[in-house]
């Protein structure tokens, strides 16, 4: 936290006016380090599987979330100090006091936790109010003055949901199809606690896979059938493992502890990509969620979590069966139908059965009742009258009963060439802003009293910085040149000539700067330049036409 | 527009639930085009500067917004219908009717003309209220149910201000700096017009370039002086010229048009910019504001113009001249000093005079009103008082009269190495979405109808698309071969077999990819493919092995 701030890797707002919790700024290497893991994320997920990514707004109409269930679900429990004013989070001030599973307790339980346990505003001592549900989305208007209401988006997923449908269309209608976002996300937590961890607004990076969960195979997950996961899986609705159980993905799904093949091919992407971040497999594990911990759409959940030294075991990734909770919610409320047509391989027959009533026989025989009859056999089943009549040789229709001379059942085959499916969805969701941070704690190291951040030649702010050795004319202008020349090759590099040597490598190690290259007296003689690698301190002599190479392959570009 | 929805470039947001004013979503191939002139703006702007980047919340507590004056000042005139409730901005009402200058109104003028033209509710022909001043920034709560007041950010240059210091360190005190963002804005508009152009959700992308306004040169003036722009400037603080003066970046600094070297340097480079997305400077031009048009920040502004098919004379930049203004507030509002240390070349010795009262001298004359004497004393200016006395032999301090007897001036040297200054601001500013609609509508043409986007190549959302001529196996296979090797080449490509060759290329030219690479069966054969060029339709025969090379060439890479 001291280097990220000192160093401008990101810091908390509005530090001159005192602070807001919950928020971050990132300064220019730490917005160059987040902004990689954005890409790479991009690349890992998104781009290898052609899935599409667009961008929609933060600002979103209630419609939307009543029609998600955010409205009604997306709320934590809070409790007010009555003498100081201060709010908390419920189920935190009891996790502090010792209590187990508070995340999962209902409202009622969680009041009488508090009084049990004679907890108090942990500011002043003050009394605390009964819990009540706080809506935990920042609010505002659409329109100034206006009662139009709207939320800040406290997930992306439902700017790709209710877009599906034109999705769908400009994909030409390729399916499965997964379709990502990343963009902020706001999410107005009632005391954020855990610095750069627990953000009010942070950047998410998100995809929902959307397939026929009657043909749930997953094609690719012979690809890491044989990866190794963690997992904590449920014992039953209400009671969890206590270890871990190390298994292979194939493992998991034949055992059910992962009901979607989709979810776990994903999942086991994600180990992989935490991995690349700098993260051990063995540092990883999936934590399934109980199903009152669960968010309100989602059928299964797993945490993806990773053991940070400061704050233990923490998220970095969701991964939730969504079903078809948010389609069907959308269409719903909307009245569009946003249905997939799956053709069939090959056309089905099918029989199909209409019901005909004997307009005659009925006028005869139910007199002035016989108009609510023919309403009644509008709305029978013919399947059902038709088993009924070969059964009892009756059909009762309401208080009337009818007889073969009544009505008659007509077949008729027809060909069906598909059918209309309301997709079901698997999502993974990560949070930007926490993986740089776990990608700098696992990077930070201490060597001789001198910090080296030795992040990952792909994720490093710069690749390389170019310096002078000292800060005399003709070794400016070669090094100007070298780095105009690296910068014209898209490397991406910085130029740095203020301070001492040492003090340029400590500071370039600090930021985690793979390579420095170094423009001294020997270059101006023959063309040789020192390249000094950030982790082992060792330098070498490279002649200045071998650097662009030199520096693929340590960086192992391409 | 059509184009636009149908490809997938961008549409209005929530569709399904009818549509909000003023949000756009942006599909894959939009987002696509979107990111790659944030990408551009981002080299031509900051990184050929060594200018820094930062990432800070959207959600900005209220206290900044009261330094910084938006809570006061971010407002537009609105009026309602007493019939039917909808809202509507006056001065654009009045525009509509035929008034000038609408957007130069104060607010009691606004009431006069709305009466004076008999305006009435355009949807309902109600009457419409008194004018009101709406704050246009979208509010909310900081924590939920709590009364600290946030608001989204209209503008990312606030999270830049509050942050300089701590910047200006991490920079190691590098000055002048430039300090840029790029991230979403809101502006809760009263009722949003002109489809894409006037969003309340867009991507800002602008930079605060702080320098010290004693030394006001441009030292890189020379790159762009004699580059000729088109002004239309102001003839007094009221009143504007009717025609553009054409002039060089030299003359409109010479003719005091633009009063800060800096902002037309910017100015320039703007244009560069613009016409690198293809609109050519004759459809550019700079719009100088009239000082009730400008922000209450600015000492001079002008807008960035250009022309649209569809829209006319529009907004694309704007560059204002900010002063210390945004500094200095929050210097005043958070306590904290900001200013900058600027060594002078060499130390400058300067005399400092002290006035010392003789006490006893003053206890004598004055009795009982010694006290108020010292007191008047402590704030008296020791340089006037010197002065008084040379002159007159007295000096007047309140209804004292003090001689030579009671007070003593004393001179020191004193050396000063430098100055503490706050410095000044430029400010050029950008949105996206704007310039992706603006590049979209230069590059659309119609060719034996049928519709081709030719945006420049380093905007198309893909760079190339492969294609096999058919769906057989063996040219799938070579196809889907060569597409990968270019996807490791890092080419922005796509794959298509969906559909005839025909309309497979008519899509390409659709969406602006400049080429198309076609496997054939002579392919197979001789290894040449098949090179099509989206503008001309031209094409020729290229071998797989030339293909990097070609692509290359043809796309102007490096």
């Amino acid at each position: 936290m001291e280097l990220a701030r000192r160093r401008g890797f990101f810091w908390p707002s509005y530090e001159i006016y005192g602070g807001v919790g919950g928020f971050l700024d990132f300064g220019p290497v730490g917005l160059a380090l987040k902004r990689k893991i954005e890409d790479k994320w991009r690349d890992f997920f998104l781009r290898r599987h052609g899935f599409l990514e667009i961008e929609t707004p933060i600002i979103t109409p209630q419609k939307v979330f009543e029609a998600s269930g955010h409205v009604e679900g997306f709320k934590d429990p809070m409790t007010e100090c009555k003498a100081c004013g201060r709010k908390y989070r419920v189920d935190h001030l009891l996790s502090d006091a010792g209590a187990q599973n508070a995340e999962s307790m209902m409202l009622a339980e969680l009041g009488q936790e508090l009084k049990s346990r004679a907890i108090r505003c942990p500011e002043c001592s003050g009394e605390l109010s009964v819990p009540i549900y706080a809506r935990t989305m920042f609010q505002t208007t659409i329109g100034p003055y206006t009662d139009s209401v709207g939320y800040g988006r406290p997930e992306a997923a439902q700017g790709i949901f209710v877009n599906f449908r034109r999705l769908h269309e400009v994909a030409r209608e390729r399916f499965p199809i997964g379709i990502g976002q990343i963009g902020h996300a706001l999410r107005n937590e009632i005391s954020p606690r855990q610095g750069p961890l627990r953000l009010r607004e942070f950047t998410i990076m998100e995809f929902e896979f959307f397939f026929d969960h009657e043909e749930p195979r997953c094609p690719r997950l012979s690809e890491v059938e044989n990866t190794e996961i963690a997992v904590l899986p449920l014992r039953s609705d209400t009671e969890k493992y206590e270890n871990t159980i190390r298994t292979t993905v194939r493992g998991a799904i034949e055992k059910k502890l992962i009901i979607m093949e989709w979810m776990a091919y994903f999942m086991a992407l994600s180990q992989q990509f935490i991995t690349e971040l700098g993260i051990p497999p063995d540092r990883q594990r999936f934590n399934e969620k109980l199903p009152t911990e669960r968010a309100h759409y989602s059928a299964q959940t797993f945490d993806q979590e990773i053991l940070l030294d400061r704050w233990g075991w923490t998220e970095v990734s969701g991964h939730a069966y969504r079903t078809s909770y948010d389609l069907s919610k959308h269409i719903e409320y909307s009245g569009v139908d946003m249905r997939v047509f799956r053709p069939f391989n090959k056309p089905v027959e099918v029989e199909e059965k209409r019901l005909v009533p004997i307009v005659d026989a009925i006028r005869r025989d139910f007199a002035e009742n016989s108009t609510r009859v023919l309403e009644l056999l509008q709305e029978a089943d013919p399947a059902a009258a038709e088993k009924s009549l070969l059964e009892s040789g009756l059909f009762r229709a309401g208080d009337f009963t009818l007889t073969p001379d009544h009505i008659r059942i007509l077949s008729s085959k027809k060909k069906e060439t598909g059918k209309r499916i309301i997709p079901h969805v698997v999502e993974p969701s990560f949070g930007a802003e926490r993986l740089a941070y776990a990608a700098m704690e696992y990077a930070y190291s201490i060597k001789e009293d001198r910090i080296i951040l030795s992040l990952p030649a792909s994720l490093a702010p710069f690749q390389a910085v170019v310096l002078p050795l000292v800060t005399k004319n003709d070794l400016v202008n070669e090094a100007a040149q070298i780095y105009r020349d690296l910068l014209e090759r898209k490397f991406d590099v910085y130029y740095d000539e203020v301070g001492s040597i040492g003090r340029r490598y400590a500071r370039a190690d600090e930021i985690g700067v793979p390579l420095a290259v170094t423009i001294d007296y020997e270059t101006l003689d023959d063309g040789t330049v020192t390249a000094r690698e950030r982790d082992s301190w060792k330098q070498m002599r490279i002649h200045k036409s071998e650097l662009f190479k030199f520096m693929e392959e340590k960086l192992q570009i391409h």
